[in-house]
C-alpha cells in the first residue's frame, strides 16, 4: 500500500478523504479498500464534524480492480469482497457525517461508495453505472445498498442494462442530494455538508449511527428499538441543553 | 388533559379530528398524546367512513413539547415515547381511513404524524421537518415511519440536516398524497377521502389493516399473509356481493 | 385449458409471451395462470435471451377472473391465488430478463404482473390500479409486489382509492421503467430489452435470481449473501473472460 494512494486533509472541521490513483481511476483495489477503511477510522478519532470522500483524476471510482482480480481464487476473491463490505460497514459507523463528492463516473463498487455514503453531491455531468450486468461478472454486492436507495424497477434497470444513468436520473431517483454545476462542485459539497453537520457531534454521531440501524429493521422493530435509543438520549448532557436552550429562546452550548 | 384540546368534529360520513393547542403549536404532550389516542378510539368504533387529522392554529404540529420533557427522567422519557407510538399504531389500526391535512409546520413527532397517517394532503406553504438533528436530540423515532416513506438518501438528509422541506418536495418525496393551494387544503382533502373511502368499509378495514402488517415483512412472508387474509376475505358477504356486482353490471349493496 | 389462450413467439433471441384471452381482457382465470406459468417454464429451457410478456386485445390484463371466482369456496380460492403467486414467482426464477409490455389497462392482479416483472414499458395512454379497495375484496395480494415498488404513501393511495394512475404518474413513481408513445411500445420494449440482456447469459440469470433474493432480507443479511454469490460467481469461466477482455481492450466471448 502506498501511503499517497489515499490523501487526508483538513477543510476547517471537515477532512477530505481522497482517492488518490488517477492513473487507475481510483480502481478499489484490496490494499486501496484497506487504505480508504484506515483513513476513516484514523479521521473517526479526530474531532473532525464531518467527512468529504472525494476522487482526484478523471472519476470519483470505476470500482473493483480487475488487475486485481482476474485469476484470483475464490479464497483471495471473498477476502477482496469482505474488505469491501468492511469499508462500507466503516462509512456507517464512523461517527461523523460522510458526504461523497462525485465527478466524472461512480461505477460498480465505485457506484456502491456513493450509496453507502450518508449524502451525495455529483457535478451534472456525473454518471452512475454498475456495468457487471453487461459483462460476465454480475454486480451483486453494489446492487445491495443501490437497491435501497434507487427502489425496485430502477435497481433492475441499472443492474441488468449495465447502461449509467445521468445526474439529473440519479437525484431523481434518490442516489444522490444534489446535482449542481461541476464548478460548484466543492462548493455546494461543503455547504450541504455544514447544514448536515450543525447541532451537538454526540447526538449526531448516535443519530446516524441508529439510523442504520433502525433502517434495516421491520417498522415494529425499529420502533421498539429507536425508543430506546431515544430514550436513553434524552438523559445526555446535549439533549437537555437544547431542550433548555430552546425553551430559553438562547443558542445551545455543546458539552465536549 | 382539557377536553377542549382535540376536537372531534362530524363532517357527513366523515370525522375531523383536531389538535387544539393553538398556543403550543399543538405540540404532543403527553396528555396531548393520550387525548389523541383517545379520540381515534372513539371515532373508531362510529360508523364514520374516514378520520381527518387536522391543527387550530399556525401549523399542524409542533412535535414533541420541550416543556414536558426537560428535565424529565428516563423512566418518564420513555413512557412519553410508548404514548407517542401508541398514537402512531392506533392511527393505523383504526378501521378508518386516516388522512392528515397538514398546514403550516409539521416538526419531529408532528412529521411523523403525517408519514403516519394512511394519505396526506398539505398546503403548498406546508412545510416539513425534523429537526433534532441540528439539536442536541436526534429525531430517532420520528425517522422510523419517515425513512420508511420517503427513502435512504432523502431521510438521511432531513435527520442529519434538521432542515424543512416544502410541500413540493414533500409530494416528489413520496411523503405526503397532494400539495394544494393553501385555501383549497380542506376541500382537496376531503376529495381525496372520498376516493379513498369508497367501496365497502368492513373490506376497506380489513385491506388497511393488511397493508400494514404486509409491509413490515420481507416479500415471500408478505405473499404467504396476504394470500391466507386475502382468500379468507373472499368468503366475506362484501367480496361476494362486489363480485356479483360487477358481473351483473349493476351498482353493489354493501352488507352493514 | 385452450393452447391459444397463450401465444409464444420467437422474435430474433427473444420470446414473446402474449396472454390471449382478448374478449375476457385478459383476465387471470386459474387455467389462464396455470397456462402463463407453464409457457414461462418452456421458454425458461430454451436458449432465449429475454421474454416479452404482453396482452391481445383492449388492455393488457384486467387481473382475476370474477366470473371464476364469485362463488368460489375457501379452497378454490386459496387455490387460485397460490397459483397467482406460483406466476410471479416463476417469472422471478426464470434464468431471463422478463419484461412487461403494458397497453390499455393493468388492474389488479395484472398491475401485479407488471410490479413482477423484472422491467416494464408501457404506452403513455396506459393506466394502472388496484381497484379492489374501492369494492367489495380488497388487492390485498397485487400490493406486495406494488408497495415493494411504488413506495408506502403511493401504494395507500393505489389500494385504498382504487383509482388509475397514468404512464406518467407510473414511470414518476418507479413503477415502470418507460413511458412511450403507443406506436412505439414494441419497439422500445425492444430496445430496452436489447439493453438489458448484454453480457454472459449465464451471469445474467444469476443476477437476476440473486437480486430478488438479496432484496428480501435486511441490509446486513443482504450483504452476507451477496458476497458469498459474488465470489463464487468470480470463479466461472465468464466472470474471467469478462475480467480479462475488459483488461486485453477486446471483446469478451461468453462460454455457452
Amino acid at each position: 500500500m502506498s501511503v499517497d494512494e489515499v490523501l487526508i486533509e483538513t477543510d476547517g472541521p471537515f477532512r477530505i478523504i481522497t482517492m488518490n490513483r488517477p492513473e487507475r481511476r481510483n480502481a478499489l483495489s484490496l490494499s486501496h479498500m484497506r487504505a480508504l477503511t484506515a483513513a476513516f477510522r484514523r479521521v473517526a478519532e479526530t474531532g473532525a464534524r464531518g467527512i468529504v470522500l472525494a476522487g482526484n483524476g478523471p472519476v470519483f471510482s470505476a470500482g473493483h480492480d480487475f488487475a486485481d482480480l482476474a485469476g484470483a481464487d475464490l479464497a483471495r476473491t471473498r477476502e477482496l469482497l469482505l474488505a469491501c463490505r468492511e469499508l462500507m460497514d466503516t462509512i456507517h459507523a464512523v461517527p461523523q457525517v460522510v458526504i461523497a463528492q462525485v465527478h466524472g463516473m461512480a461505477t460498480a463498487a465505485g457506484c456502491q461508495l456513493v450509496a453507502a455514503c450518508d449524502l451525495a453531491v455529483a457535478a451534472r455531468n456525473a454518471r452512475f453505472a454498475a456495468p457487471g450486468g453487461k459483462g460476465g461478472w454480475f454486480c451483486h454486492t453494489p446492487m445491495v445498498p443501490i437497491a435501497r436507495t434507487v427502489g425496485r424497477k430502477r435497481a433492475m434497470e441499472m443492474a441488468l442494462t449495465g447502461d449509467a444513468i445521468d445526474a439529473g436520473t440519479a437525484l431523481d431517483w434518490g442516489l444522490i442530494n444534489r446535482a449542481v454545476p461541476e464548478e460548484e462542485l466543492e462548493k455546494a459539497t461543503r455547504a450541504l455538508l455544514e447544514r448536515a453537520t450543525q447541532g451537538s457531534p454526540r447526538s449526531k454521531a448516535l443519530g446516524k449511527q441508529a439510523m442504520y440501524a433502525q433502517l434495516d429493521r421491520p417498522e415494529a422493530d425499529a420502533y421498539t428499538y429507536a425508543i430506546e435509543v431515544m430514550a436513553a438520549a434524552s438523559q445526555t448532557p446535549e439533549a437537555q441543553e437544547g431542550m433548555r436552550a430552546f425553551l430559553d429562546k438562547r443558542a445551545p452550548e455543546w458539552p465536549a
